[in-house]
């Protein structure tokens, strides 16, 4: 069943109910708290949650939900509702509104409908399969990157890569830096720096441990703005994938990038 | 001679100058240049440095100027004032609103002054020696910190870092994380981390690479806001310190911050 007019009027009101729930709590220390895992999550992160669970429960009785905060809700319709109310806790905590409100609607396991929202500077894109991304009511659309040297790489943190991943990381770094130190990596952002990507400021977004939930919203959103998103591999990213997530604005680029992530010189020394 | 209430409000007259010349070219990629060391520079950083110099030509041709980007011109006062127009030109190309203006008022080689304007989202701290930070005019304070561990660390750009500071910084990290590698530090952000912190989101900047011009602005406001500046030795900033900046929002903490930054495990392996 494709993308209907009522998902997308609907995903618009998700996103609404739960910026009313986080702005309030930004900047405002007395609602945080820690999980027991100690990554902070915020009442706003849950009672977000809560809010978009109450309008599906509403009018999408049959549809799946999976939330990072309440968990997984079986359906009947083969269509999922993927909701991370906060993406970038550690940016909201530190009064940055550079986080984002992530909705996606999965279809059969493939994201056909993506929504980051940042509720804070009243900012959402919006990707739908097959049709144009928006930023905020407008086309999106990703730049052109005439060469891996020069690229504007992204990530959040250099901390959510593995010991293993670090020399494939620092080998697309130093491809797109060029050697140049200064012009290193933009860090911070999660998944707004996909938003962001999509609008044609950043090149690449290159991460890993990313979620279902931290993706879904946004392959839509990219590759409706004319980018792709794969794994480190070149290959589509599943739920099942181990979460090595890149994001390329433009296509044209991808072998370079594939190649310099392969490219660690542990291969080929001499 | 003491800041005066005319110096503050030329700061405030420069500020907004500054910020009325950068908003258009925010988000605008054709005003995009690069310098010739590569590092991204924009229209905006050079017509704002002027704007702001024009003001002073006017109204303080006694006092020097120090400008990243025009340089420095001698004065006759015993005061400069040193600008730095956009302080984080990679979240500005970016298209992320965390940049900000640095302005500040040195006397005698001691900044009494100190700005930091994030133009977009029209944030504006203010430092002034020896009284409390303001923060869009009202009181900004720190917060308290009870234990290193558990403290929120923030810092631009780990390639920011030599590679003997690294192994101090990770120090540091682990010090602050309790060894939950999620519980990571936050990433990007420049000069408006350090505002998070004199408004009490987070607990220590650290940083490694700051010229005069990054933190004689940076000063006022976190000391005015309950917090204290030092390099990682704890001595006093200056202009001739190789620019190892910290932060730390609970003065309480500093001794436990600068030991777990000499604690590398190195000297002390069995």
């Amino acid at each position: 069943m494709p993308v209907r007019p009522s998902d997308i009027e609907l995903a618009h009101r998700l996103a609404d109910a739960a910026g009313a729930v986080i702005r309030p709590y930004f900047r405002r220390p007395a609602g945080l708290e820690m999980k027991a895992d100690r990554s902070p999550v915020t009442r706003a992160d849950r009672e977000a949650e809560e809010a978009m669970r109450r309008i599906l429960d509403a009018e999408r009785s049959g549809d799946g939900i999976v939330g990072e905060e309440h968990g997984t809700k079986d359906g009947v319709t083969g269509r999922q509702w993927v909701l991370d109310p906060i993406d970038g806790t550690r940016s909201f905590t530190a009064g940055r509104a550079i986080f984002g409100t992530l909705i996606a609607l999965v279809e059969d396991g493939w994201p056909v409908l993506g929504v980051i929202d940042q509720p804070v500077q009243r900012e959402r894109w919006l990707g739908v399969a097959g049709r144009p991304t928006l930023f905020n009511g407008a086309p999106a659309a990703t730049r052109a990157c005439p060469a891996l040297e020069g690229a504007i790489v992204a990530t959040t943190s250099p901390h959510l890569f593995d010991d293993g991943d670090v020399p494939h990381y620092l080998a697309l770094v130093a491809a797109a830096s060029g050697g140049a130190a200064r012009q290193g990596p933009v860090y911070g952002g999660d998944c707004y720096n996909y938003g962001l990507l999509a609008s044609g400021f950043l090149d690449i977004v290159c991460e890993s441990g990313l979620k279902l939930y931290d993706f879904a919203a946004l392959a839509p959103i990219v590759e409706g703005a004319g980018g792709r998103m794969c794994d480190w591999n070149g290959d589509p990213l599943t739920a099942d994938s181990a979460g090595h997530v890149l994001a390329i604005g433009d296509p044209a680029r991808t072998d370079e990038v594939l190649e310099a992530l392969r490219n660690t010189g542990h291969d080929h020394h001499h």
